[in-house]
């Protein structure tokens, strides 16, 4: 509880046990009848919505990409707060519309839309933020079979990434959007169809915690929008400049700085081009917003001694947490923050190892990990949750039960 | 299809399209009705067993490990044809009863088994391979207020493991079975409960394309086995000596020769001491008697070029085929076989990266892959794929369909 990437993101009760939105883990885990569980907490997701509109200039839109969560709830509860749902998928464009959002402040990008797809983009109203020549092509006659005019955006493959991200999203040869030299043609294109122009989405990169290359990222998107804007059958009316505002997931991180950011953001876009003067931005959350909100409740099932090692088993596991584990978009592991949720905030006595039930040595939740005493039948909470968790883990592997997930 | 790793395999017709069990790649699909889709190909399985039973010493059993592939009709013909299945939670004894499966032949492994999966197992009379003391405790506590009269192998954490395998599971302090010092103990226990002992289970590691290793690795088993039978209740009526069979997946690897693993493991028994002159030795094998069974296909739905280079981007990814995408036990990204089905055996024609539909980097099926030319609407079959793909994979990333499966 006194790691500085959790800190006063959770608070503990008198006799030490986490609480989650104010509830203690056990009773939550009471409520959801069974480990493992996902608890999000929507107090730390509206602490974490009220910090970014604090530090981004007045007028700078918010979108939560919903990748990042897809838990109805949680999507339902962000979409109240920001300005706008990013979707991936038709799948998440049911999720989207589900939660009440404007279709018009709706947006979908990925590299491989199906016709499908697309077709029920153009029939919901969303903005389709188109990613090739081809997709262009499908797109426009799609919409003509439906008689309908879509709403279009460029998805633009910057030149330039956004250095130290955790994903690089941008510069050099991409599957993601369309490479800056071809974009006039397709602009064109857009223009003779009578489409919706609704700008521009260029993303670079993402889960990086360095305020200095943000800002330069973001100086750079701005400029390539202006340099872009004068082919473009009119003025863009919304420019999505991604996200890449990353969190503290291992020791030693700390967490992004807003307010530079945000100070530089208002320069860039007081000193913008005419061009780009009625230009709605858009920054592209998903992680930023969602990922410190969720802690993963597991519990011990077994504690062995191996080889001078003690090893608390849980019933949780990678199947869950993928990337806590250190499998997913990570080449060295490191330890995601942990406590032992009965005993928060006690001091540690013990140095153990936290692994899943799975029959793999990939399964780890954490390496030496130094806790109060823990035994069978105790909760262990894994933090950082919020985000890529469920989701963007291997449900079905080995056969165990899925995971239940609560909003508090 | 003149790919060492896939020699022999799969045919193609007269105009080069992929057959897998004889079918047309392209009518595989009709039939399913949509992509992505895996489809299991049970003659490349029959070979795969045939082979085992060929080089393997007469009586050496044979066991399914479930977890390499969960599809209930891959079960159901793969138990018709071995010996036993071993699985991994009380879903995959679900699996497996539900196959037909004598519930003796059945043992259940796994750190983290949960009471409720303890009693379940003890309910339909499979094995437990007991993981811990712990564990033992609370099985035999179960066993008793069940008023049954549990079947218990011990699994053993060997101080050696299997040189140069994908996984190593064995060696120094780990989370899967009981250290060998701790052995005499618990058979102890087993043996005043008047619990049904029935042996040893040992794996060393998986994933092995070495023969002299694994060889060596079971040798050392058998040893161990022998002696840690001396302190058993009874001779060990079974002694499971793992797997570890590897598959030829990345270029340049090379399948493995089973004659001299069979010759040697022929030796190691008729050599083996006198306590062990009943005992039946199991292989248990999972991803080597399916892996190559599996062709996954997948649709291109947009053919892009960015800085130079061309990309082929599908509707399958990594949410079905993690391990493809070398996001799951590897640390180097390398390209698992891959080939255009419309025109398998047709000489390259062009330089391309295969990837997945996912808005992510990570997504990449094929990395500069020499392939004749595609296009949308073509479709990519992604070989290796019987093993650990839809069930070891984030079906739910990103809101899409879940894949369909076939068994041919």
């Amino acid at each position: 509880m006194h790691d500085p990437r959790i800190s006063g993101l959770f608070a503990a009760a008198d006799d030490g046990e986490l609480l989650i939105g104010g509830e203690r883990a056990s009773d939550l885990v009471e409520r959801a009848g069974d480990t493992p569980l996902f608890v999000y907490d929507r107090s730390v997701i509206d602490r974490q919505i009220a910090a970014l509109r604090q530090a981004m200039p007045r007028g700078v839109e918010l979108h939560f990409a919903v990748k990042a969560n897809p838990y109805q709830p949680v999507i339902d509860h962000i979409a109240g707060q920001v300005d706008g749902l990013d979707i991936a998928s038709a799948g998440e464009l049911e999720f989207a519309l589900a939660s009440g959002c404007d279709p018009g402040e709706i947006s979908f990008a990925g590299p491989g839309k199906r016709d499908r797809e697309l077709d029920a983009a153009i029939r919901a109203g969303v903005t389709l933020n188109c990613e090739s020549a081809g997709e262009l092509r499908r797109t426009l006659t799609i919409a003509e079979m439906l008689g309908e005019t879509p709403r279009i955006a460029l998805r633009v493959n910057p030149t330039f990434d956004l250095k130290g991200s955790g994903m690089r999203m941008g510069g050099g040869a991409k599957p993601f959007g369309v490479d800056t030299d071809q974009v006039p043609a397709l602009l064109r294109r857009i223009g003779e169809a009578g489409a919706d122009f609704r700008g521009f989405h260029i993303f670079a990169g993402s889960q990086n915690l360095k305020p200095d290359a943000i800002i330069e990222a973001q100086a750079q998107t701005v400029a390539l929008v202006a340099e872009l804007a004068a082919h473009a059958p009119a003025p863009p009316p919304t420019a999505n400049i991604g996200g890449g505002f990353g969190l503290p997931y291992f020791p030693g991180d700390v967490p992004l700085d807003l307010e530079p950011i945000g100070a530089a953001l208002a320069e860039t876009l007081a000193n913008r081009p005419a061009i780009l003067k009625d230009t709605r931005f858009i920054l592209e959350l998903g992680r930023y917003i969602v990922g410190t909100s969720g802690v993963y409740l597991t519990r011990i099932v077994d504690r062995k001694e191996s080889d001078g090692q003690t090893f608390l088993v849980t019933d949780g596991g990678l199947h869950h947490q993928l990337a806590a584990s250190g499998n997913f978009g990570t080449v060295i592991r490191r330890n995601y923050p942990l406590v032992h949720a009965g005993r928060a905030n006690h001091p540690p006595e013990e140095t153990v190892n936290v692994v899943g039930c799975l029959c793999t040595p990939l399964d780890k939740l954490g390496d030496k990990n130094d806790l109060p005493k823990a035994d069978v039948g105790d909760l262990i909470a894994v933090f950082m949750a919020g985000a890529y968790g469920r989701s963007a883990s291997p449900e079905r592997f080995l056969g165990h039960p899925s995971p239940i997930e609560l909003l508090v």
